[in-house]
């Protein structure tokens, strides 16, 4: 049931599977992302302050052994253990969140582009119908010439007769 | 940041406010939907199960006061409170997940009638240009017939003459 | 491992077994104790605060049902949850630095009353060693006073005969 | 509030303040006591069971800063966060559970010794009391004799006069 998190870089955005890059608020696939957008700067990719503590670029294991689940925590009080699950639940509610933005985005952008769709589809059909109906008009017109000028012919004959 | 729970009857999805009503894995809007659905029955909306315990159909107050924050777990051990606490957010990540499941068949929808839209477009265009290219025709078609005998008549008229 | 909770009330410390009254930070086991200190009053037995709202004085059981389990949290937001689940463990810490307190408290009542003991202990040493000396010394000063007197009277006897 | 951790060491067992280190279900105070405990051997102090994991002894500081508090856990799913937030609970409550057991065996401890002191004490009274009757017949018995020779060397006094 947990949702999967993806790689925040707009061009990537592929599932976590194994491993990732934690950046202050941000989540990145390993190596394919991290490494093209650290690779001198050290500067957060969301919010570009500059990130020089050691445990502001974290590698974080999606899937912990049973030993590192057991001791990571591990001689902390209850208080801390609560704080630091909090924190780690406010991350992950970030990413959904972020996800779900995401989301609410590409669904107002398929909304957008269905409307200017429909408009263009309006568009074709007006000027279709209107060049239809121009092009009509010139066969009547031209049918109603062609009747006269055969009228004309049948009379010059008649008389030539 | 905490992403807001939706009513999961899929007529209404309001955003809960206040109160909420929980049936087992699903979440209601307060009276106006789950009076609607329980009138008589008191079966799971979700699975149809019948709900007989007490603690089946629950109002949830979405905003605790402080008091009912402090006693509401108060005198359980560590490991109950923290299955309790595993259990919500299991359904809360439930919820979130069907939120998430909801988007995609919006944005399947989308697409779907995005493609269906192009495809109309696409035939729209097709059929308007067969029928203005037959009308071209027939009008170059007319225009011809149209100097041939307006050409007759000049012959004929030359020939009176 | 779950260190059981006991009835705060000092006269009782009865470990709570099925069902608590929790009142605001202070547990109590149920009926024997609640009843008898609620009776009129209703303020805190340790603070004395008055209980008015309805939260205040609450009765909880210590092996919830699943059902209750599942539906107690669910429908709230995990920052609430977590806020929740972080003032149950406060109580649940409460409790236990009480009894260790208590445990404390006793150790250094066993710690007063041995010192207590071993003084007693000497003073009864010193004391009977002392009656025993000056008993001794009259046993040795009224044997010597035997002898002096036998010693007269086999005088007196040699001098008669 | 919360309760503080004591190295697990009997010789040592003093309060645990910046770092600790972690071992399965062991906390030990650093450098003093978890260098002589494993210059060599890397057996668990508790069950004696081989460490070979790297996770299996770990250096664990009990004031991590808020960016480790931040990142340790960011990125993962809320079931894995609760699911070591658990663990870590666990594992301070046997530690609770054991400084209580230690509580409880040093105040069985002192009701012992109180026992065999009051024993002592009775015993010395008794003895004491059996010592001064014994002297005290014997001072009874001396004057007795002492007053039958005196009165023996009055009435010799007497006939001799």
């Amino acid at each position: 049931m947990d949702a999967e998190l993806r790689c925040n870089r707009l061009t990537c955005r592929k599932t976590l599977i194994d491993k990732a890059v934690v950046v202050s608020i941000v989540v990145l696939s390993l190596i394919d992302c991290a490494n093209e957008l650290f690779n001198a700067s050290r500067l957060c990719p969301a919010c570009e302050t500059s990130l020089t503590e050691p445990d502001d670029v974290v590698v974080c294991s999606l899937h912990p052994t049973n030993d590192y689940k057991t001791s990571v925590l591990s001689g902390l009080s209850p208080s801390l253990i609560m704080e630091i699950c909090s924190r780690a639940l406010s991350f992950w509610q970030y990413q959904i969140h972020q996800e779900n933005s995401f989301q609410h985005a590409v669904i107002r952008n398929l909304n957008d582009k269905q409307a200017q769709l429909q408009k263009q589809l309006d568009n074709v059909i007006r000027e279709a119908n209107g060049e239809i109906d121009l092009l009509g008009n010139k066969v009547t017109e031209l049918e109603r010439d062609l009747e006269l000028e055969r009228r004309k012919v049948h009379e010059l004959q008649d008389a030539s007769r």
